[in-house]
């Protein structure tokens, strides 16, 4: 599941000199199978429980052909109507899924949903929006003079620190967490702002995390959500994982407040059934986001963009082009009806449930974390965690990855790959046991 | 070609709220053809001249339709191996290809190339290294505080200004053109920076193009490269789609001084018969890219990234999570042969060339432009032309896009589908001729 290659193995087997005549698909097959599949990880693997998984499925890889066959370019409306106005239907379709307020679909008139590659680029996204409304658009022409702070905890994902980064922020404002929660204290995170305010500086979002890498701990959007209202600061809620969750209604909770949000985002291709790239982010606030990227030059002037009456996704995102993204969300809802998807999480959650109930019963064991798909564990002591994380890590046959929770190392195991099923849980608990031995 | 339809027809054919129940794929692919492809702007119809072209071919489509069924996800060496080493292998291949400096190839220790979604991603990627090295690091925690600077002309790709706005230095500086040429004055620049400097301004990149969107312009690079090393900014060479050209000797001059640049970008997906999104991007400074953008979390460690042995590309780009990109990069390298692909090219810029001599030729027209594959002209006055460009834009058999040259609206056409032939132009030129009169 995991190869056995050297670094460099494949740099020296393939000639170091492009072709210059052509060769047959046949051969490109062959040596498919003969030198790449051998040196994949393979995450499609049912024991691949590592990081968070990335999905697929026969209706989204059939989408994922056809789109690449069709080859269109849907930065704008009138480059290809239908692949945008298939993604309005999609996301807004995906935000009844999830449980999302109006406010977040197009029909609202005033937000909508956009699919983007990544949750690292919904963070960039809704940073520029939050900018361009934190400085009503000055911004863009004076750039952020170091003015402008992002907060977030330190159990953010690394994608927030590195937006912050790009964006000319700086390192974000890390907020402290409720003790023994790993979820953001708000009273931290206004007086953070209180003190920011005073010292001259603009407070311009907050990135709240539904479901961090580390442990899948919440943060309390309510109340966040209440204070960035007060303060008028951009909320945006990351739940790159957790976020599927919510097409089961006993785990709506998990985004309650969520209204109060600026913008929000979910990675179909972790728990979604749909291959990667496709991270829905929506917004209540499309204004923001398209005031802050929006750019006509003469060349790409049209009169539907002319008329305002089209949404053109290119200034909902970093990149100009954009391939049709949208085939594959619509394939894979209807391929598996939101019922199939809510029963998808569910089995997904029961395996979890399994495995934590497993190391529970074992001596010298101890479970740090339950929490949908994610199981976090540890030895008893620290150095046996880390023999056993190391010989996990050179084990092939099945794939979990390293944390730590509250600075002792520790082991993930994230369910979710479509294939996973109640055998490869005894499989895996077999091999952690013995790996432990 | 392009679809007759007003904006929101498939908002209200498709139902507003998403399927329960599970639907065959059989109904998807009826229904996409029903509804969908009618509703799309044909990018590989033979008579679509707009904007640039995006590429694809039978082995690109291939590629994709594996990838997408492997799923695996390459963000790290560790996650997928032969992700990692098929691009480092391809993307050396390709600068061989293009007749790029050893200085941009893996092999060469110091450089290397990846592959990013888009054009403008890699103008992002590009100020953020280059933020890095004006910066010593220091912008990672300070943010840019409004201080450091990028140039570029009025002709760069609106990309440009997007990338240096989202990176926190408001607009970019723009330098004057050499009279009659669009191509960027060395001199006037070199006066940009040192006034910038005695104001205490930090110039940390300059974005030169090779061939703009609007009339294919090329950058004077040995000078503006010269300048860039004298003054230590980084220079990043545009080339989206023009750069495919030097895949053929006889169009190298045009990246004549490219080894003074320290990274350049060419879409693969414009030119080059692969699928979007695949821009290339090189740099001969991968450290100041990974300085940039690298954090390694506990969840993300393991033993080849801690070895230091291995690339990993979530370095190289904004986003966490990447697709294996490579394939249909090493599919369509195989299965053109780089012959093939010059013969693509040579095949195009022919074309181009026919359809400028009948322009020429043809009384009220005027040729603007004719740049490789790409064809500027205007009528004899410019309400005939905006006459001719509405006309354009109303006819559903073809695609040829507005631009303006020297403040005069022109019509471009672009050549580089892979399906279009000399029957096109003829068929083009017909309907030109008769919306004209
Ligand atoms: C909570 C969270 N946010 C963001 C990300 C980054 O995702 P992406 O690769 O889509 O940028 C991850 C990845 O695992 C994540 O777990
Ligand atoms: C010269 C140039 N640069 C950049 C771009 C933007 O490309 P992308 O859509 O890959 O961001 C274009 C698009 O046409 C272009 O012509």
């Amino acid at each position: 599941m995991t190869p056995q290659c050297e670094p460099g193995s494949l740099l020296t087997a393939l000639p170091s000199a492009p072709p210059e005549q052509a060769e047959s698909l046949g051969e490109l097959l062959a040596d498919t199978w003969k030198v790449i599949v051998p040196g994949l990880t393979h995450w499609q693997h049912p024991a691949f429980l590592g990081y968070f998984p990335t999905n697929n499925s026969p209706a989204s890889v059939l989408a994922e052909y056809i789109t690449a066959g069709l080859g269109v370019q849907g930065m704008m409306w009138s480059t290809s109507p239908a692949a945008t106005e298939l993604e309005q239907v999609v996301t807004d379709w995906l935000a009844q899924a999830l449980g999302l307020p109006d406010a977040f679909r197009h029909s609202s008139g005033r937000g909508g949903g956009v699919i983007q590659d990544s949750a690292s680029s919904a963070v960039i996204v809704a940073t520029a929006a939050a900018l361009q409304r934190a400085s009503q658009g000055r911004w863009r022409t004076a750039g952020t003079e170091g003015r402008y702070r992002m907060y977030c905890t330190e159990r953010a994902h690394s994608c927030v620190s590195k937006g912050a980064r790009l964006a000319g922020l700086g390192e974000p404002q890390l907020i402290a967490t409720l003790p023994g929660t790993g979820r953001m204290d708000p009273d931290a995170l206004s007086a953070r702002i209180d003190d920011d305010r005073a010292a001259g500086l603009i407070p311009a979002v907050v990135v709240a995390t539904v479901g961090t890498t580390d442990v899948c701990a919440v943060d309390p959007v309510p109340d966040i959500g209440q204070l960035c209202r007060r303060e008028d600061v951009w909320l945006h809620v990351d739940a790159a994982y957790a976020g599927s969750a919510t097409l089961c209604p006993e785990y709506r909770h998990l985004i309650d407040g969520i209204a109060l949000a600026d913008s929000y985002a979910v990675n179909a291709h972790k728990w979604m059934r749909t291959g990667t790239p496709c991270d829905v982010m929506w917004t209540s606030d499309r204004a923001a986001l398209t005031d802050a990227m929006s750019i006509s030059p003469s060349y790409l002037r049209n009169p539907a963009t002319d008329s305002g009456r089209v949404v053109d996704f290119r200034d909902w995102q970093v990149p100009l082009g954009r391939p049709m993204r949208a085939l594959k969300l619509w394939y894979v809802m209807r391929a598996h009806g939101v019922e199939g998807l809510r029963e998808a999480i569910r089995h997904d959650i029961r395996l979890a449930a399994q495995l934590a109930h497993l190391i529970t019963a074992e001596p010298g064991f101890h479970l740090e974390v339950h929490e949908l798909g994610l199981v976090v564990f540890r030895r008893d002591t620290d150095d046996n965690t880390r023999d056993l994380l190391s010989r996990l890590q050179a084990d092939p046959t099945l794939l979990c990855t390293p944390t730590s929770v509250n600075g002792r190392p520790a082991v993930r195991a994230a369910f979710g790959s479509p294939y996973v099923d109640a055998d490869t849980v005894h499989y895996v608990w077999k091999r952690i046991r013995t790996h432990a031995q």
